[in-house]
């Protein structure tokens, strides 16, 4: 595809990448809201899209919001598809198409890739990625990691060279401890000086979201809790103001703390919580499946304390965004920004861990085709996104798990019904669980937990029906022996990760 | 004091150690009790007693209990005790004395130190320590450790000398996982094949206690969830059925797992869950501390969301019987019994984190003193048990705390409402608040988060009193600063681990 074109990942429709500004539209686009304050979003990603549609869809207060983007091959059709009233984001929430259409109604959602809107905003929320790099040796340990902060230094600028002196500047983008004082502060206050404006006037903070893609994509924004801080009292102050209008706060309290570094902090620390607990099992899978023990029973038996529910069950490994980067992201921060020598080995370690464990899991598979003799074989693939109940294929680990699979292994057969595409591996997805059941395999691998398998037993119902002795490898613990067809519980040619065949006495 | 006298640590009395047997008084007691079944309990310790007296008590079923443990200086007092109607166990929980006064109206509970109890036993509880051994280089990591089995393997020998071929045998204390099939069960076939029995009739399972010494002792083992199994299924059916007569399994329902090393795995999995999550947010303390992050508040914040309500707080350390071996003991057996090369690296590492905790306890102490000079001074400890409301000072954090600090400083006064005598340190502690305030000190240290400090707010009024500058060091977090005297606020003579000084824009 050429780089000066854009192809929209929902339509298809490709767009030619504009190389002019976007002055006119966007000041007509401003002028037919002249009586609402101006939001604009830097970033329209997973979370900055939908971000978008929650602040124009306010209850308590009426937005002009402006999306900001790049004029890139990735980036731009998001612009030209909303611009053309398309909705940039397939969800199986409902909401989220009900308030895109909302705002074409309303005429208050407008995308750009023109930093120019930041000189219209009131408020600018900061929603752009901000990535870490991992180098690692040959045996997948990480030797070292980096937060590159050039492309994110270049954005605050672009804010910093027009917005207006008293905006409001919210920072939701998951960064290193630090950064709101110590990157974000300093740049905008260097272009204002440069500009010959007051630098005591913008208010800056950040608060960060918690967002869920899926069924309750909108929700997980609107209406669950928030965490905010400004780098002053009047700018905590403003955040909260503003956060009001557009979260259910009445349900869902706002806690402010004290600091940016806090909520900074607090984004990083809940994330590296979910990592480290899930580094935690995989000891245990290894030991279980060694000691003949069943880690989901003794898990489900444990997870009855109130102080034990948070304990995480054994599987292919860890995906996304988030889990895979943020714990890195702190370290590096504790070591660059506050000099801590050590960094946080643990929550580096647990990344290490979680890395490693699509490698583990295909050792584990290549066991049992092994004793098997199962070397030449057809092989499906049940799962590609990262988790259960999504479309999102960044950081799956199914994705190490396929590599190494197909190093082996010519024919392998992927399904997943929330993407239909997978874009890592230039791949086209079977999205019918029948269709696929209708080729021809003899090994079946469970690589996603997505419930929809188990919808009116649709997956045993198909096993059943598969006229093929076959091999079950499970992964993420999502099958029950015991709705599997008999010959399966007689010829034992059913496994799960994490756990081990007893012995009786 | 003589190795052939034993001395009750509740009443002060001394006993001699019989050099004999007790054939007499407990055939005795087994004849008194003709009509009941017999449940020996192995191990009078903090599980075995109170163990000993909810069997005893059972609701429906009627039990004549024997309590076994060693004619030793150690332990010979808790057997003389009993049977001399005085309770071994000193607690805030009025049922273990209301428990142990109906034992003695009913003429039900007996203690011996002899192993022909076993042979009258139907149910035989071994409720008895298993100790892990630790060695350490001089930055307090942890070289190897060793899960020494001589004594248990004896203990589990005496039974099997006597016991009955039918007998229900429950084995309680926290073992490493294996250890039913691997070591108990071998080494009763072997006893009862020497005597010419059947080794076939027998019955052996594994149940552990999540008991919690504190006001509620005795419903924290007769009312709580229990996870139990069997060698083999009529194994796991007798202890069931034992176990329902004991525990309020209507409102706690009992769950069975497939294994005995399921369940064994489960007791050292909980207890190493608990330690990997403090050892987990040490390194997020420091990175507070450095970056001007109260952590407290950060916790509090994300502890909203269900699947982050197991973060725990910064401390001084890790203490009690259970985190700081229970790791060590899973990652030696899946070494030794199982064959996993790497053994349960994460989890050995969390108990090295949590084992310096203390050091670095001290160093945060020393590096506030240092910046205000204080060099030579009077301080004041609160708390030397390991944990909140409870009098047990077993491998208390604040042991090695207090020894650091006693290199360095002469006059260390330390204060526990819970504990009278200190027996690690061989030291007399100050029980009354009020006195403790009594002395002089330059700086307090809070080293046991109890809450009876803050009740009527106690420690803010002597603390008000107090008439000298003194610095305050809190290291569980116990403490508010906005209910200190107002120039705590001023003078920042307050500190706290986890809690960094944030700096302002």
């Amino acid at each position: 595809m050429s780089e000066t074109s854009s192809t929209s990942s929902v339509t298809g429709n490709t767009y030619t990448i504009p190389s002019g500004r976007d002055l006119d539209e966007l000041s007509h686009f401003i002028r037919n809201n002249k009586n609402q304050k101006v939001v604009a979003v830097q970033g329209l990603g997973f979370v900055g899209t939908v971000m978008s549609l929650v602040v124009a869809n306010s209850n308590n207060a009426e937005y002009a919001v402006v999306g900001v983007d790049r004029a890139t091959k990735d980036s731009y059709w998001k612009i030209a598809d909303i611009n053309a009233g398309i909705c940039p984001i397939v969800s199986s929430d409902p909401l989220v198409l009900e308030f895109f259409e909302n705002t074409k109604a309303k005429r208050n959602f407008y995308a750009t890739y023109d930093s120019e809107a930041f000189s219209y905003a009131d408020v600018i929320i900061i929603d752009i990625n901000l990535d870490v790099t991992k180098n690692k040796d040959d045996l997948g340990n990480i030797e070292s990691y980096d937060v590159p902060l050039a492309a994110f230094k270049k954005a605050i600028e672009s804010i910093g060279q027009v917005c207006k002196e008293d905006v409001l500047i919210l920072v939701e983008t998951t960064v290193p401890p630090g950064t709101c004082k110590k990157v974000v502060y300093p740049i905008l206050v260097e272009n204002l000086k440069y500009r010959g404006l007051p630098t005591n006037k913008f208010k800056l903070g950040h608060s960060y979201e918690r967002v869920m893609p899926g069924p309750n994509y909108v929700n997980s924004i609107k209406n669950f809790y928030r965490v905010y801080s400004g780098i002053n009292d009047e700018s905590a102050d403003a955040v909260e103001k503003f956060l009001k209008t557009i979260i259910s706060t009445d349900e869902y309290p706002l806690t402010r703390l004290k600091t940016t570094e806090s909520t900074e902090m607090a984004k990083v620390l809940e994330n590296s919580y979910r990592a480290m607990n899930i580094s935690f099992v995989i000891e245990w899978s290894r030991f279980a499946e060694k000691s003949g023990v069943d880690l989901y029973e003794v898990i489900d038996a444990i997870r009855l304390r109130p102080t034990h529910a948070n304990l995480m069950y054994p599987g292919i490994g860890v995906g996304g965004y988030c889990l895979t980067k943020d714990p890195l992201m702190a370290s590096w921060a504790s070591e660059q920004f506050f000099g801590l020598e050590s960094g946080l080995q643990s929550s580096v370690k647990a990344v290490e861990n979680n890395d490693k464990m699509p490698i583990y899991s295909f050792d584990f598979v290549i066991n049992i085709l092994k004793q098997h003799d199962r070397k030449s074989t057809n092989i499906g693939l049940l799962g590609v996104a990262y988790g259960p109940g999504i479309g999102d294929t960044r950081f799956s680990p199914v994705e190490d798990f396929f590599n190494q699979l197909s190093v082996h292994f010519d024919n392998i057969k992927c399904q997943d019904p929330y993407v239909p595409f997978w874009p890592e591996l230039d791949l086209e997805i079977e999205t019918s669980l029948e269709t696929f059941f209708d080729s021809s395999f003899d090994i079946l691998i469970v690589t996603t937990g997505h419930r929809d398998y188990l919808d009116n037993d649709a997956i045993y119902k198909l096993i059943g029906q598969h006229n093929k002795e076959i091999i079950i490898i499970d992964t993420v613990g999502l099958l029950d022996l015991h709705k599997l067809p008999k010959q399966f519980l007689q010829n034992k040619n059913f496994f799960v990760l994490g756990v081990g065949h007893n012995e009786e006495i």
